[in-house]
């Protein structure tokens, strides 16, 4: 269990600290942890939900504010315009300090503005988001969606302080909850079955499973408590796998990064047959890591008695994971949708699947292309039963 | 004499050609230098004026086209987002490959919409304009205008083979000849003596000074006969010279790229007191290399000799280097202008100075202020002859 966590990485040529703390951090805080990268000029940019946050982080200091709406549908130009011309008009050079208190649209839109700010100022992130402090806050992916189409324009520019504060959770919706968790259990089920013994844990601590209030009133009084050893070390081994990951492929170049779309190539078909919106991201991937295991079980990777442990620890979290899945009827669409995710190398799509330890990728080769369709075909119809 | 050129550079993790040739590059030549690069999905940008040369590169081929309007006022937002239209329109992926025909515009404004298509796509530049052919298309910054500041936003990603087919400079306006020459000058300073020899040289070969007519004309003919070794050597001059600045420092976290500002504060001071447009950049840079002379001389930096030979060169070429110049006879906002410049390391302006080699920086640090700015007011007051 680990009881105090900072992390330090190297991305290509940019160092990348996490620093998790229980309550936020203060504007002398980040100065003071900034002292040896130069000058210290902070521009705060929230939404306005992480508004009070941000107003308690400056703690009264007189400091330029930007305030972008929150949301997916938000996740676009005229935000990135904004945070620009804010910048801007606070006088802000190459060394400005951009710092993004909010969750992973948050964070991919303001660390992209600085990415491109001058040709490249500086960038520090507050997570506020469960899925930001096990996953999007780290690996330097920024972007914003263009023509419908998520992350179409972006850079890869890490952020060189990432401060996680707990205290923020307290405040985070239940469905942001279940958002994040999924991503922690697909970390987990990368990393190993010690990780989700953890994750099994915390569900154990925290909540029934059905990420009803009773989830963040009790995390509250244990966070009131101290009690928060669980999570922390959750946070602390996602992000230490992410990194290393990460690490070994800062610009996903090669197919190191893709180990980290475990459910993912499911998930995107079937939010999108499901009409975007109408599944959460994190239910998707859930449901999407079942199906996961079930084209591991027919390839032969993944043992019977490890996909039997994810799927009910999935459902056990309280996710949705039978096939069909109740929103989608139509197997062609979602197989059509299969087809053309955008993880594909080589024209191929890139499956990764659980195998004995961790989890692995599968290429649908030309010489397996049969096989595979018609393993996946098996899995819509439901009859791949574990 | 150089010729015939080929020169490799690598800026940090971005290896960068530039391969020099008569005639403008086909399409299938383009493909065939990429071989080693991966798939080849190309996509040829360009503006009016230069869609008879992408059209003249694609060879009839069937292969999809941009064309953007023209012009520094058009260097916004909105053509980056047509740029990034056609490509997702045309099914490119992160390989597909921006081929920008056209000078420093066109060619900053696709670097950048590559540099973020996708989070990385490549980049091919086909340099058509003496401008881009000395200076702009070597380096790696791109960007647009925002807000009405020159390249606030912007990436350093500097393009993987840039062409520089000499044929494209004969329909080249007089004025872009004119821009080209002020930033090959500059260079020359730079370099040396040997160097700005063989610049003047080519003003004998070519012109009388004038940028009449007769300059491409004469080109033209030379061209025709294969006698351009002059022009090649100077471009393979200068781009060494950049290419040697630029990757000692590829991001321009120091102080070696504000070499290549050598004349440019006080342009920049220049164009924005005579009012945007009504001074040309190549005109504002030439005048401003006379004033970094009369500066170099003032702190004993400059040889008397060398500052002759230089502005001899400059009014040879035609250049209005008179002070005051024409257009601006308020020195007081003149001089504002000049305080304000963005070249500034740590709050204090640096001005580019030729020496008795080359050129060096000079700071204007708390102690000389005093110092810098009453010989600033002298050589605004034309005191510093020569």
């Amino acid at each position: 269990m680990i009881i105090h966590s900072n992390l330090d990485f190297s991305f290509g040529a940019f160092p990348s600290s996490v620093l998790i703390t229980r309550g936020l951090p203060t504007l002398s805080r980040i100065r003071e942890d900034w002292k040896e990268e130069g000058p210290f000029n902070p521009l705060l940019v929230c939404d306005e939900h992480t508004l009070p946050l941000a107003r308690k982080i400056s703690g009264g200091e007189k400091v330029p504010f930007c305030v972008i709406p929150s949301g997916e549908k938000f996740k676009t130009w005229p935000q990135v315009e904004t945070i620009l011309k804010e910048a801007r008009e606070a006088g802000l050079g190459r060394d400005g300090v951009f710092i993004a208190v909010g969750g992973g649209v948050l964070s991919d839109l303001t660390a992209f503005a600085a990415s491109v700010y001058m040709r490249g100022a500086k960038i520090v992130f507050v997570s506020t988001s469960l899925l930001s402090m096990v996953d999007a806050s780290l690996g330097g992916k920024t972007g914003f969606d263009l023509f419908g189409i998520k992350n179409l324009a972006g850079t890869f520019y890490p952020a060189r302080h990432i401060y996680i504060a707990l205290e923020s959770l307290i405040s985070l919706p239940p469905a942001e909850w279940k958002a994040g968790m999924a991503e922690l259990i697909k970390t987990a089920v990368i990393e190993g079955d010690s990780f989700l013994d953890q994750v099994d844990s915390l569900r154990e601590e925290y909540t029934s499973g059905d990420f009803s209030p009773g989830f963040p009133q009790s995390f509250i009084r244990d966070l009131m408590n101290s009690k928060t050893e669980t999570l922390l070390s959750c946070i602390t081994l996602a992000l230490s796998c992410k990194g290393r990951i990460v690490g070994s492929d800062p610009q996903e170049k090669g197919e190191a990064r893709v180990l980290l779309n475990l459910g993912h190539s499911f998930a995107h078909a079937l939010e999108s047959s499901a009409g975007l919106g109408s599944v959460s991201h994190g239910e998707a991937v859930a449901w999407g890591i079942a199906r996961s295991c079930e084209l591991g079980l027919a390839l032969g990777i993944t043992p019977w008695d490890r996909a039997e442990r994810i799927s009910t620890s999935l459902r056990n979290w309280g996710y949705e994971i039978t096939v069909p899945h109740p929103l989608v009827q139509d197997k062609e669409k979602f197989m059509k949708a299969l087809g053309s995710d955008k993880k594909k190398r080589g024209g191929q799509p890139v499956f990764v699947v659980p195998n004995q330890f961790g989890a692995q990728l599968v290429y649908g080769g030309t010489g397996d292309k049969t096989l595979l369709e018609s393993i996946l075909t098996q899995i819509m119809n439901g009859e791949i039963n574990f």
